[in-house]
């Protein structure tokens, strides 16, 4: 359901630029009688290449959801090459959760989901630690604790792998899980994990910015949501913010500062993702907003 | 010339919600030879209302410039009862100053000008005052010192609506004009007047909003840029900003951090007018951003 | 204990400006052998009133936690006819939330407090709803379902008073508690109920603030902490932030977006609560930070 | 004069940690007829090192202000081995611009000068290019223009030093001037060289920001004013803003919307020094705000 309450389809699509995408596209809608929401379209004129979010209306469209996808391939999609992706606003993705020691992230998006504030579910928190398991208890929530070491780690992520088979999941999000991701685990869930870094990135990346971003004495702090790739703090940047801080601020008050502002930028982003605002494009994201 | 340095149209459409127009139109710009540059578009669901804007290249267009409004009439925009206006990204509009005694929005505009900033003509300054005269020569923009009193008022706006016609002004940018407009010469230009107030509006409407601010011990600071309309302050809202002040900030300091403010936010509004970007239904504006 | 880890003393005084205040306070601190950790002064000179913060390591300070008290009022404030509190780092104030269905702050309260994020004791949930009993439970605090109308409000604020004094109530946060207080109620907590409410005040007070917002079609929307006092939404304000909002947002898109910034500035307000920054001096507050 | 249209002096002072400062000091300031309109003091606790500036009254001191520096000197600093610096609010310092081709900051500086909106002297502007002599002869102010090139430059920075020397420059404000500062140079004027950067440092140093953000795909850019030092864009960050950008905006946009925040982050630096709010230790600054 979209946010007025009807159900809609939303296409996202990238391809090269040239003449007469936009209008294939809306023929095709028209013709199987939906209605367009919304539809939010731009060309990056440097590398020519085309970029659009439509949502439009199910109510009288002629095509059950099912054979959209092969109806709108054979139409237009594969005349122009597009890259695209067909999702539905009743859509319910199931979403694991990967978590360290520190709760601040954790218990946001906990509390967001048992508020009803995202269209998710969340069947699975996978840890190195169990320093959470009685928060996941409390919210009835799957908790498998698998500590991860040099040497464990390779057995480990075939562990999480196939939970994350077994559970049906459909992206993850590192809630500040403190465990760098080998890029074979990566390749399963190509732009379906998200993390949050805490810094402005690139400022900062790898490990304790804060205490980075004193030393440097910087006047203001970020956080930044991206997707995970094989080279670390380095994936499409999904959202930032910063805050400011001043000479008072011991590293422990950046750290105090810095934890409300991921917990908000890391939101931000999974209400992206589970809105189908987000596309990739090398290394940049395209968010419909 | 737009960002890319194309030549290119725009067309800014409302109407009532309705299927079939996002196709019609960008059938009407293919069809024609046109390339769709960007298009944005939604529905405004609680009152099934319609809003686009959308840009294309005109390169190889087969409608000559003056042929667009008349066909885009009889093709599209009359069976759906829109409300639309098609401009040139090579457009130059002419732009008249009102400025009183304070100079910073006066001197951040004309610096901008100078610099290239914008695509716009400045050929025309109005003041009640005489002070700016001498930055007005500076910049070798004529400067017509007319002087309000209740009395004077209704001769000396005959005047400057005389002065405007015969500048051939397409829009009006109050920059910190001390003076309230009657209702009768703001109808001469609906929508293309545009003024900054020192607050963020609603709040602290009228005079002295800074010794309001104090008054009230606020934490933040704003400015609001608007379309002039007949009630004081209360026009459609184009951009807002605000700045944190704190209990050492005197009134004098809020004034000083204000200045930074209306400055960029009465810019970011001209911006958004000279890139027709503003749309305006009811008392609200979209800005296509 | 301060964030440096070293038992302290905070003094928050305000008085009539005149010379030789500083050196009197610090003098008494030094000579009863403290080392001072931070000090903020500043005169308003509008009012000729002096506001200050002092903190003082204790760990060699030569009086006793109980007498300072009355060492520092025969030594120094009486002389200057201040208004003046101490406090110390070791306090651990006891703080009651009052709530009513809305989960958001409510749930940001009680995780950042289950992180230890704060020094503070939260023995008491009162609300006049039960929808969050079984969230109370969960964090094993006990919750008073105390439903009030027009009728039964006398009745009820009495209890709640009664509630408050048994369970050794320091301050009260209204974590979105949808009851406007009696002035009785108000009078037994002066400067020590904190509410959230979700406008940048003085801009819409009252009920329906985003549905206020959007129909005046500003660009930004807010929130403000503030001390409550008799008249509703006019108490000294604490905290305000603000975020963008574009004219595709909803009301339901800005309740949404407007739940992350309750849920900080509530808390940044709580904070300066926790940790003796705030002082009041008629309708403004000071916020030493 | 300070904002109160008093005439006061400032103490800025950093010294080891010990007890007895602050009331050593405001001892000092009381005994000799002074009276303290503001005083900021803090510890860095990780440091041991104490930082203070304090504001007093001249009004009834009994020290002429060419005899406080040996007073103060003998009565306290001497003994805390104090490093500190005493100024006046009736100073009106000399600041040199120099410039390159971009004139945004080099306009809304000397437009802001001849607001009056800032207490300062600018006798002097330097330039390799001869771009902006029109604009500083608008402005009545002398512009010499020296080429710099690899070869050249030794010469021309004695040239400039001749200069900065001849015209009594205290401090000089580069405002986009697109060449390295020899270390000899810079050592000339420690902590008096204030210069923009176009990115949010330690991200993006050294030439072309604006690329580097759009090829990293950044969600915010930022500047950062800070004291020149040897090692290029690593000197102590005095103030950092940021702004949003989206996937729309091309490197014309950023460089676009970067422009106004280095305006407003280049004049707030120059502010805070031309109040006396700045001090350096190490790499950091203390900015007393």
């Amino acid at each position: 359901m979209n946010s007025s309450g009807t159900r809609s389809a939303i296409l996202l699509i990238h391809c090269k630029d040239q003449p007469g995408i936009v209008v294939s596209i809306t023929d095709f809608i028209f013709n199987n009688g939906g209605n367009i929401l919304s539809l939010d379209q731009h060309v990056d004129s440097e590398h020519r290449r085309f970029f659009m979010r439509v949502e439009w209306d199910l109510e009288k469209f002629l095509l059950g959801p099912d054979s959209i996808d092969k109806a709108f391939e054979d139409a237009v999609a594969t005349r122009f090459g597009m890259e695209w992706q067909l999702h539905f606003s009743s859509d319910r993705p199931r979403m694991a959760l990967f978590v360290s020691k520190l709760p601040h992230c954790f218990y946001d998006i906990l509390s967001r989901h048992e508020a009803g504030e995202w269209q998710v579910e969340i069947p699975l928190i996978v840890s190195n630690h169990n320093d959470m398991a009685a928060v996941a208890a409390r919210f009835d929530i799957d908790y498998v604790y698998l500590p991860v070491n040099p040497d464990s780690k390779p057995e480990q992520e075939s562990k999480q792998l196939e939970l994350l088979q077994d559970y049906g999941i459909d992206f993850i999000v590192l809630a500040r899980y403190m465990q760098i991701l080998s890029e074979s685990f990566i390749d399963h869930y190509p732009q379906r994990i998200i993390n949050i870094h805490h810094s402005f990135l690139p400022a900062f990346p790898g490990g304790r910015p804060y205490h980075s971003a004193y030393e440097r004495g910087v006047k203001i702090i970020g956080a930044t949501s991206h997707y995970v790739t094989a080279e670390l703090d380095a994936g499409p940047i999904i959202e930032q913010d910063v805050v400011h801080v001043s000479h008072k601020d011991t590293v422990e008050d950046m750290v105090r500062k810095g934890r409300d502002l991921e917990k908000v930028v890391l939101a931000r982003a999974i209400w992206h993702q589970l809105n189908h605002n987000l596309l990739v494009c090398g290394n940049r994201t395209v968010v419909f907003d």
